[in-house]
């Protein structure tokens, strides 16, 4: 059962401000002040903050904690003796892994717009953004370091932390090298989203389990839960780029068309007849008319590509819902069915 | 007492091959392979792999071990009631680490060559060359985790790792602010220097003591030795980059006066006297003729600011040998005095 969709929101709102709050402390604007004023860059421009609050919400569920403002720093132990924990060192670890990952994404994919701002090689300068974000990569590893669990869980939680960068890292190369390819198939691209976004949400849920000392089918059934929404959430992304509009989104709608990226929509559309090189005329998103945009979806649309999309983000969220079954029966996990659905009925 | 200079190049070079046949087993190019092509490009491009060679040989002088062929995967524990260590993990990942920000830094610096070959974003391309850094990085940390070392050293071991990556984009970003700066002292820059360069010595010296389980004492003066070679070397680089043919340094030489880099040498100059905008007219390193650059050097050479640098090369390569006293007086522990009188006498 989830929980309703209005308590689904404060909770993520809730542990957002507390994300926020440590992210302060633990990235503080030091010297040298303008490599670090780079690394926040991002993180100051907003975000939503997904996935540490996934981190949150399994720990609060595995501790049976449904208070609700537990102090993450000290987080109650599964095991009466064992030291408190500091997940929030975790939390922030994994929201500074995907800020690293988007400075350097906006780099190879030459996006200049980023949660509305300018990303951060168009702020600052491609030099600048590169460093930031190998900054942000190594500090994820040291505030990773940081939560005071058992030497054991910590190397556990360091693994699979590292494991995952890798993944992202072949998940980005196959992203591009997709670019080049006219025969990718919607299961090639699921995977590679699988590889590129849905492992980090993985490593999100699975850590907290780690770093608290549960059990492999535990640790297992929260991982599956992350890989299912992680790829619901990206494939809900590529509806959204061509149904939210522009000022919502933060960037231009349909860019993903304009600039001719695979999607589950569009590689769908093309294994159903529609040409995808006739849809879009513009060559950039800032030539590209809400006209064009429009006459495009409802190509897409019509050979039933957005709702293909549509269903198979809404199973996939199913599938990870069910793997939610090996924790307690309380708050927490009812927060986390409502992150899985908030994934795909968000408007942005 | 160092061990003769022969002596020196055969053991670097006995490791040197350990170390390359342990990074073809350890970074296979695997799929996605492009991205592990570009990301193995610099490794088989050469390099004589001197940062590895100082792990390995902490660890044999700590192990007391002066067998000419130790197994470096099953390197004997201090205790012997221990696992054997897998000391070539750590020295593979710190040589891949050293691979990584030399992928980076050749695209922030805009070099075109490196080990006589292209630099990897230009054999492939800025992309290419931005993620290939990023998967070694990952992989840099997979490998530390691989040592077999109990849990609360490898925790230690990471925990030095990742400060140091922080402190290597701390020192690059200073690297990039001074360009822009008329009034950098040779003080600023020799920090700079530690902070960019020797830090990675300091954790090649420092990490396999800890995971052998050394004292602190120990740890903290073998840290010392690599922050001083390190530097050593550095400075001597600067030297090099004025005095070696360019067909022995890989690039053009004098680029760095071209490029108008702050260098110990440089740095000396300017605050002698030395009108450094009017050293070389030459605005890239294509252009620039060999009369040039000689004029250049014997400019710099009247200033002694050579001679300075050589010097103080010389000064903390003399104070980087005392901090080995720590170690047993055993062959590796020469050796180690001579790789760092091997920093500044080698001519390229």
């Amino acid at each position: 059962m989830s929980a309703p969709a209005e308590a689904v929101l404060d909770a993520i709102e809730t542990r957002r401000g507390a994300v926020n709050a440590a992210l302060s402390t633990y990235l503080p604007v030091r010297e040298p002040e303008h490599l670090y004023r780079a690394s926040r860059h991002l993180l100051d421009a907003g975000g939503k903050r997904l996935r540490p609050a996934v981190t949150l919400m399994v720990a609060e569920a595995l501790a049976d904690s449904d208070r609700s403002d537990p102090d993450y720093r000290a987080f109650p132990p599964l095991e009466p003796d064992e030291e408190p924990i500091d997940m929030m060192a975790a939390a922030v670890s994994i929201e500074t892994i995907q800020s690293f990952t988007l400075i350097h994404d906006d780099i190879m994919d030459e996006d200049d717009l980023r949660r509305g701002v300018p990303s951060v090689h168009r702020a600052y300068d491609t030099e600048t953004a590169i460093l930031a974000g190998d900054t942000l990569y190594a500090k994820a590893f040291e505030f990773m370091l940081e939560t005071g669990a058992p030497a054991e869980r910590t190397v556990q939680a360091l693994s699979e932390l590292a494991r995952t960068c890798t993944r992202i890292c072949e998940g980005q190369s196959l992203d591009v090298a997709f670019e080049g390819r006219e025969d990718v198939t919607t299961d090639e691209y699921i995977g590679m989203v699988e590889q590129k976004t849905a492992v980090l949400y993985a490593a999100a849920a699975r850590i907290p389990a780690v770093l608290l000392g549960a059990n492999e089918t535990t640790t297992d059934a929260l991982c599956q839960y992350g890989l299912d929404i992680g790829r619901a959430f990206q494939i809900r992304d590529d509806v959204l780029d061509l149904t939210v509009p522009s000022e919502e989104l933060g960037k231009q709608r349909g860019s993903d068309l304009v600039e001719g990226k695979r999607t589950a929509v569009t590689l769908h559309a093309s294994e159903h007849g529609v040409d995808l090189d006739s849809l879009v005329e513009a060559e950039t998103p800032a030539a590209v008319t809400e006209a064009e945009i429009d006459a495009a979806v409802a190509e897409l649309d019509a050979a039933g590509s957005i709702e293909y999309a549509r269903t198979l983000s809404r199973d996939l969220v199913e599938s990870g819902k069910s793997h939610l079954e090996v924790l307690p029966d309380n708050e927490p996990r009812q927060l986390l069915a409502g992150v899985a659905e908030y994934l795909i009925e968000r408007g942005y």
